[in-house]
C-alpha cells in the first residue's frame, strides 16, 4: 500500500471513530446520549491507537499534517512527501466524515442545535477569545507532538510504543481539551468542517468560518515549536 | 480442544460478560443501575478480549460468524470449517445468555420495562429505521474486521495485538454503538435473541422478530466487504 | 520473601485498594461520593493488578482461598501449602481493612447510612435471596478462576497475562457484579468482614453475619467447578 | 539531556497534564465541566505514565521529592544528586502550573469558586482534620513507593512495567485520593501551590498556607517508610 493511501484510509478511520463518539455523545436520541467526557476522551484515544497499529509500519501513521510539518521540520520527514502526505489526510478526513454522517443519519433530524450538529464534524471553543484559543492549541499540539516523539526514542518491546500514544491522545483529552475541544490536527478539523459544509445534514447551521483557521495555523505552530524544542534538549 | 468447542465456550464467555454488563446497567435494583454507556462499552471490550486471549491459539477466537464468513470469503478461513464455526457460536451465545438470566435472576421481575429485559440479549435500534439501521451495522462490522485483519499483520510483543483488539471493540461502542447498539455478529443477538424468546423470564415482552434479520444481515454483507477491500488495498 | 509474607502483603495491598475505592464512592464527604460503578470497577481492577505484579513471581499472588482451592484440587498447587496461603490472605485481608478505616478516618462519622459503612468492607446483595446469590457469587468466581486459568496457558509477552487478569477483573465487576457485589473471594470478604465487626467504627450498623457465609461458601464451590471443567476440556 | 533538565521537562508535562484535568472537571464552562472522579483520575494517571515513558531512561523519572528521598534512603539513589533532583521538580511543577494557568486563561474570570481555583492547582482536605489527612497522604504515598519499588523488581518486557506505575497512580486515585486529594508528591504539591499564590488568577482567594506542610511533610515520611519496609521484607 501506498503512503498515500495509508494516510487517506487511517485517517479516515480515525475520523469515523473519533467524530463517531462525539456524534454518540451529543446527538439527540442516541445510546450514548449525554453519557459525557470520559466517553469522548477514551473514544478519541483509541480512535488514533487503532489505525496507529494498522498503519504504523507503512506510513508512520501521521493522520496529521501538523505532525507531518514538524517531524519535516527537524529533518526526520522528507520534505518532497508532504503534500502527498497531507493531501491524504485531508481526503481522509472528509470522506471519515462522510461516513460519520452517514452512521448518525437518522439522529439528525432529531437533533435541534446546531451547535451539537457541528461539533460533531469541528472543534469550537468553550469560551471565545482568539489569543487564549490559539495558546491552549498550540499547548495542546505541542505536547502531542514531543510527547510522540518522546515516546519514539523509547526501548520498549514492539507495540507498546503505540499503546502509549493512544495513552497520550487520551490525556491530551482529559486534560487539555476542556477548552477548544482539542482539535490539535489541521486535517481532523478542516477536513470535517469542509463535510460539515457540503454534506445535506439534516437542520444544520453554519459551519463557523471564522474559527475555522485556529485549529490549522495554532496546532502547526505548536508541532514545529514542540519538534525544535525536542530536537534543542534531547 | 476441538475448535468446535473453543468457539462454543468462548463466545458463552463473550455473552456472559458482554449481555452481562448491559443487564447490569438497565436492569432494577443492580449495583451498576443506570451507571451509563462507559460501563456498557468497557464491559464488552474485555468481554471480547478475555475469551480471545484464551481461545486465540486454539481455534482463532473468531465468536463471530460474520468474521468467520469474512475470513473464508478472502481465503484465510477453511470453507469446510465455516459450519462447525457458526454452529458453535450460536450454540455458545445462546448458553451464555442462558447464563446471564441465571446470574441476574432476581431482577428480571424487578424491572418493568420490557425493553429493557430484551436490551439485555439482543440489540435495538436507536430510531427504528430499516436503511439506516443496516447501514450502521455495515460500517460497525466493516471497522471490526477491517480492523482485525489490519491488527493481524501488525508485527508486536506476542499479546499486544489480542489487547488492541479489545480496544477496537471499546471504540466500536463508543464511536458506533450510539444507533443500533453494535450486535456487529449475528451470534450475538440472534443466539440471546432466541434464549430470549424461549426462557422463562419474569415479565418478558416480546423478542422483536421483526429487527432480528438486521444484526445477522448486515454485519455479514459487511464483514465480506471489509475483507474483500483489506485484500484489495493491503 | 515467604509465600506466607507475600500473601499477607499482596492481600493487604488488594483490600487496601479495593475497598478503598468503595469507601471513596460510598462514604459521605470524599472527593469520589457517588462516582459510580465505573470507578469501583476500574479501581478493584488495578487494586488486583498490581499486588498481581509484585508477588506473582513470589507465591502466584493467590490471595483468594477459593482459588487457591481450586488449584489444589486439580493439582496445580500442593495441598500441604493451602494453610499456610489461606491463613497469610485472611491476616491480609483483615490489615487491608483496617488501613482503609484509617484512610478515611473522619468519613465514618460523617456518614449516616449503617450499610453504606458495611459495604466498604463487605459484599451484600442487591436484592436478598439465598440461592440467587450463591449462584451470582458461584458464576463470578468460576469465569475468575477459569479466567486465570485460561490466561495461564497462554503464550504472550512477560507481563501481558497479568495485564489480563486485571482486565479479567475488570469485567467481572462491570458485567458480574451487579448482582452480589462480586466477593469471588472469601477473603476479601470475611476478612474485611470480621473488621467492621471488630473497629470502632464511628455509627457503624451489624456486620450482616446472616449474609455472611454465602461469599465464602459460594466463591469455593464456584472456584473448583471451575478447576475441575477448566481440566476436563483443555 | 542532563538528569536536571528532565526532571524538570518531566515534572512540567506531569503539572500540565495533572492540574490540566483538574482545571476541566473544576473549572466553569469548559468542555469537560463537573465529569467526575473517573476523568481526575484518568487523566492523572497518564499524566504520569507519559513522561514517566519518556524521561525513565534519562533521570529515572521521579519527578516526586518523596520517592527520590526514599530511594535515597536505602542506597537505591546517591546523595549528591537528591538536591539537583528536588530542584528540578520543584521547578518543573511550578512551570507546569503556569502552563495550565495560561491553558485555561478564560475559565479563571468564569469560575467564582474560589476553592475550585486553588484545587487545580494544589491539594486540599475533603474534611480538615490535621492528623488524618497526614495519615492519608502517608498511606498512599507508602503505597505509591512500595509500588514503584516492587514494580522494578518484576520481570516483563520492556515498557509493560511503566504502564504498570500508570495503574499503579491510577488505582492510587480512584481508591486513597478521596480524602486528601493524592498529593502523593511535595513538589506537585508546593510548586503549584507557589504559583497559585504568585500569579495574577483572576478573582483568586487565597493559598491555604495552613495546609501546605502536610502534602510535603507526610509523603516524604511515608516515602522513606515504604522504601525501608520493602528492603526489609524483600
Amino acid at each position: 500500500m501506498s503512503h498515500f493511501l495509508a494516510e487517506i484510509i487511517g485517517t479516515m478511520i480515525l475520523i469515523i471513530l473519533g467524530d463517531g463518539v462525539v456524534a454518540n455523545v451529543v446527538l439527540k436520541k442516541t445510546k450514548g446520549e449525554n453519557s459525557g467526557w470520559i466517553v469522548i476522551t477514551t473514544g478519541w484515544a483509541f480512535a488514533v491507537m487503532i489505525p496507529a497499529f494498522i498503519f504504523g509500519g507503512i506510513s508512520g501513521a501521521h493522520f496529521n499534517p501538523a505532525l507531518t510539518l514538524g517531524l519535516a521540520a527537524i529533518g526526520k520527514f522528507a520534505w518532497a512527501e508532504v503534500p502527498i502526505y497531507i493531501a491524504g489526510q485531508f481526503i481522509g478526513a472528509f470522506l471519515g466524515a462522510v461516513v460519520v454522517w452517514l452512521h448518525y443519519l437518522p439522529h439528525w433530524a432529531a437533533t435541534e442545535d446546531k451547535g451539537a450538529k457541528l461539533a460533531v464534524f469541528s472543534t469550537g471553543p468553550a469560551i471565545r477569545n482568539t489569543f487564549a484559543n490559539c495558546m491552549s492549541e498550540f499547548i495542546g499540539t505541542f505536547i502531542l507532538v514531543f510527547g510522540i516523539l518522546g515516546l519514539g526514542e523509547v526501548s520498549v518491546a514492539p507495540g507498546i510504543g503505540t499503546l502509549a500514544v493512544g495513552f497520550l491522545i487520551w490525556v491530551i483529552g482529559l486534560s487539555l481539551g476542556g477548552t477548544t475541544g482539542y482539535a490539535i490536527n489541521p486535517a481532523r478539523d478542516l477536513g470535517p468542517r469542509i463535510a460539515h459544509a457540503v454534506l445535506p445534514i439534516a437542520g444544520k447551521g453554519d459551519s463557523d468560518w471564522g474559527y475555522a483557521w485556529i485549529p490549522v495555523v495554532a496546532p502547526i505552530l505548536g508541532a514545529i515549536v514542540a519538534a525544535l524544542t525536542f530536537v534543542a534538549i534531547f
